[in-house]
């Protein structure tokens, strides 16, 4: 960790699914920031729209952070250990980013979270990088509304979820998991798992949101591809996520 | 399912561990509610006080509605099949006590769940009985809150976290989890996981919260009970949870 050299701190504040997921909480801690950060992948970045809408909300200015290139080549991040390094360089090179933003700025920065920071996110691995004193309040997270949507618990009674990347479904699936949410979706791989059950969402709380669900072998994956680039194409991007169930 | 002779629509909302977390989504179902339907332990029930507070703030008019004896005689609780059956019975005294309710008062009721109602919590289940229309808006789970207080996510990068019982715990352990939250828990038997990292939390986010975390054999599983009992005497109730990490 790298101390810096102006004093700032820094309040992670999840926003759920966008302004109708601003909890009081999470309210007043955007009102006490000066700032919020937050990485723009490009100048039209929809995902730095909702963010900007919810900074307009609380009176807070949002100062955009051109997002460093991430090293999506295939043939270094089909390995695991070559997934891991690309993510950690694009990483590393976010942090700078983020230092130079935060030492000429110093006083209270806000990093909006998509959803909750305790899931699949890396903001609090970046911040943490920063050496600035932080905070972190939680926001409504996919699997959650997920769950909401399909008014369903996320388990049968008294028993556990699994959740876990689409890149381990298939590991996780063969230690005997039967009951899993799973995240980080590109083209789910479903094969031979027609008799579970599934509770799929994409674009959950934006205006593209799909929602599917029933016997994997009756819907067929197809269906759960095509709910995808439908999502995709009205709002500009795409984040699904399903449970999986398997048969008693 | 049982249709109902009074037409009735219900409103599942989590509202999280308080007011601090009821979003602008939970505050305008709140607002659309007729009224608030809240099972009532006893007369000065705190758990009831706190959906109490939420209630007056969006000016919703509670009911209470006395919760039926639950069935905790060890005997008839110690196995999984007398812990289902006893639960199902106290579910179907919460039904009938709730049909009576909405069948007198028609209109639309809210349930306010804490925590959200997609992990460990029985208000779909129960609603689903009732016959009813209802929908779901979702809160702040407990996990959430835990990994906010301690400033963590939940997993190791692209790793799986597995969201488990207390009563479960030993037997997800055997079949490989490393990475469990535990819910659920009563009297933590901990032996043999001494090189574990935990994360506790007991009444997150209210007044008696304790936060804990270690390597569990240097903490000690007397220092959670202790934490645990600590929250109970500040709060009157005590709610707690852990995030558990095996050595790699």
């Amino acid at each position: 960790m790298i101390a810096s050299t102006r004093s700032a701190s820094i309040r992670i504040i999840g926003f759920g699914m966008g302004p109708q997921h601003v909890t009081p909480e999470a309210a007043d801690a955007l009102r006490s920031c000066d700032y919020v950060v937050a990485a723009a992948k490009s100048a039209d970045d929809p995902l730095l729209a909702v963010r900007r809408q919810v900074c307009e909300e609380y009176g807070v200015e949002l100062v955009a952070v051109p997002d460093p290139e991430r090293d999506r080549d295939p043939a270094s991040t089909t390995a695991t250990a070559g997934y891991d390094q690309a993510v950690r360089e694009w990483h590393a090179a976010r942090v700078a980013a983020y230092r130079d933003v935060l030492e000429q700025r110093g006083g209270t920065a806000g990093f909006l979270v998509w959803g909750d920071p305790s899931l699949y996110d890396s903001t609090i691995r970046i911040v943490e990088q920063l050496g600035f004193d932080f905070d972190v309040i939680p926001g409504i997270s996919a699997p959650q509304l997920l769950a909401a949507r399909h008014r369903i618990v996320l388990h049968e009674v008294g028993r556990p979820v699994h959740v876990t990347t689409a890149r381990r479904l298939r590991e996780d699936i063969a230690t005997g998991q039967t009951n899993l949410v799973v995240m980080l979706g590109s083209a789910p791989d479903l094969e031979g798992l027609e008799d579970w059950q599934v509770w799929y969402g994409a674009n959950l709380g934006a205006p593209g949101e799909q929602l599917l669900s029933g016997r994997l072998g009756e819907l067929g994956e197809a269906s759960l591809r095509v709910a995808r680039e439908h999502a995709r194409a009205i709002d500009g991007w795409v984040m699904d996520l399903y449970l999986l169930r398997g048969p008693r």
